[in-house]
């Protein structure tokens, strides 16, 4: 049992007691998804996107979860009102740069919104992840990345450079400050199968995030929760359909022991 | 069996015969959801919320549904729009005014689609629905409020002002006209982990609504059937993401035979 | 073992083999669950509909996806740009005309979309598909149609005057481009009774046509694999909430041996 599972399960049970109001300007595909990923957490999802309510809705949330998984000019408009008012706020940002290297407009809004707001978690793959720096960055892009351990290197320079702290997720998730890193081991094969579950994970960082002040630990815990949620799915889904269910049902069932018994963190 | 646990099994025959088509114009967390409820009870749903074609979809319903868990005012135009067509069409309108209370725009818009058209049925939690009334109501609102006994008195009062039938769902559901309340006795402790299930509930209504021109029967045997289902699902779900789908199952396998036997209705 | 169900193993397998970037404009009912089929069939789906972001994302697509289910003009625009740029490119284009006939808008819409980008594959029902001629058709509309041996002629009619193959499903589908006629008889009875099984048919004959370049063979291939997994997922349901989540795991788990088994399409 390590020091990290412990702060694992003690920020699941904050959670559960707390039920935390998350904001999450989400991205069309996923938006049912991820609420019922947050309750079964224990959490309390809003969605809400209008121009005209966010900077208010905002104002009661314990973290903001920003996706621009199906961005339009609006949605980023609201993204960039409610980052504001969250920065001014003190409260956690999540973002989740969906597609960015992928299309113009998907870097274009992600570089803009870590540059208007106080971002304070990103969780992307790696190539999303890399795709934020802008050309002056010294880090090197994705393109140019001949190992994992360049891309490694090349993340904790990114997070220096930015100010937040960036977690790649994969076989085995990369999380860093730009001093400190930690890996973890959760996870299954099956939940590249089913869409929306790198979005739903960056949601339950933003619920650790509302609970736990480190930043390092509440992104790192949270996937480690997320990933160890999709192992006990996993044991019986006969595809992808099954496991989404049952990773909502093991979402609920997970218990504080389980997580100290069973998440892999690893602090380098 | 009760006289309106009869009612329920009818209203449910009625709609598994004629197949209403149900209009709705709902939010982006439960569009999916709420379509497959009104499927597996029989009826046909509908979504359409563009603002040059809700008027004519709205004439071919049997219902109008209109939810604004995710507002934007492009949305609460077309809404205005479609309710304002289902009132001259004599169209039963349910109104499901999510986080109505919450933040400055859902109260206005809530308030602006029941002064603007002619809604029958509005399903809520007490807090939603007490929020409804205007400055100069004589009902009480939510924050003044110190007793169950008190919230329904104040809910009796503004649904004789609204001239609309009020739906407030918990673990007993409370439903007045202004005259008389029905209390429904049927429902599971896993509903509210799921998103979306009390505006699949509105649905539900909106689908009995169409059926039966008692709209405070519609409305009360609506939840019953509803709340029947979600026990049903409880009785082998492992957590949220089996009871959702078990959900599904139990609405479309319900008999009329199970509702006269099983729905907890009573009349006061 | 016929030759078509040969060819739809093989085009199965060069879905999961080169996993085609599919293009999807979907509507707000089907973006979960299209998304879940195509990632189940072992394509790599993409949901985008920002003007400004379509056309350069439909130069990665192996097929562009249009569905009109949850039409607006903003989105009816997207699909434009994505159309003319997928048809200069040469991707295939497949249209889903939901709810064509029904409203203005959307009849509207659909032709608009025939008329302005080349359409690969159009896939909806026989009222659907019918309502696409224009005023100087002379194929007949499906209100003055009595018998579906009429509309199958009046289909045919329809495909050469379009220059498209036109998908008719049911629960036998009917496909043609306008000279041959393939018939699959795959399929289950619960397949109406979740929302977007008729949305995820047309994406999947988008993969299929991203690997097949006879698109009336890729049309017929990809409802027979949709179809055979159906009935796969029937065998166990208790309801459409099973049903639904069995058939991502059919589609997940079916191979091509199965597939050259158990598809029955006749070319006639």
């Amino acid at each position: 049992m390590s020091d990290l599972a412990v702060k694992c399960a003690e920020n699941l049970e904050k959670i559960r007691l707390k039920k935390p109001l998350i904001h999450n300007i989400t991205n069309l595909v996923v938006t049912n998804f991820t609420a019922n990923v947050l309750l079964a957490a224990g959490a309390s999802p809003v969605m809400a996107h209008a121009e005209n309510e966010v900077e208010e809705m905002v104002g009661y949330a314990g973290a903001l979860v920003l996706n621009i998984g199906t961005l339009t000019d609006a949605v980023v408009e609201s993204m960039l009102k409610a980052g504001r008012r969250a920065s001014d706020l003190g409260t956690p940002i999540v973002l989740d740069p969906v597609g960015a290297g992928a299309t113009r407009m998907r870097t274009g809004a992600a570089r803009k919104i870590l540059a208007e707001t106080r971002v304070s978690i990103v969780r992307g793959n790696a190539s999303e992840i890399l795709s934020l720096q802008d050309e002056g960055s010294k880090s090197k892009g994705v393109d140019s990345l001949h190992s994992v351990s360049e891309a490694e290197e090349s993340a904790m320079a990114l997070a220096g450079e930015l100010g937040t702290v960036l977690a790649i997720t994969g076989p085995v998730d990369f999380v860093t400050d730009g001093v400190r890193v930690i890996r973890v081991r959760n996870g299954h094969s099956l939940m590249p199968v089913v869409t929306g579950t790198g979005c739903a994970a960056t949601a339950i960082i933003g619920a650790f995030a509302a609970v736990d002040p480190d930043l390092l630990s509440a992104a790192a815990t949270g996937l480690a929760y997320f990933g160890l949620a999709g192992e006990k799915a996993g044991q019986n889904a006969e595809g992808p359909g099954s496991f989404m269910i049952s990773l909502l049902d093991a979402l609920y069932q997970l218990t504080a022991y389980d997580l100290k018994a069973e998440c892999r963190l690893s602090l380098e």
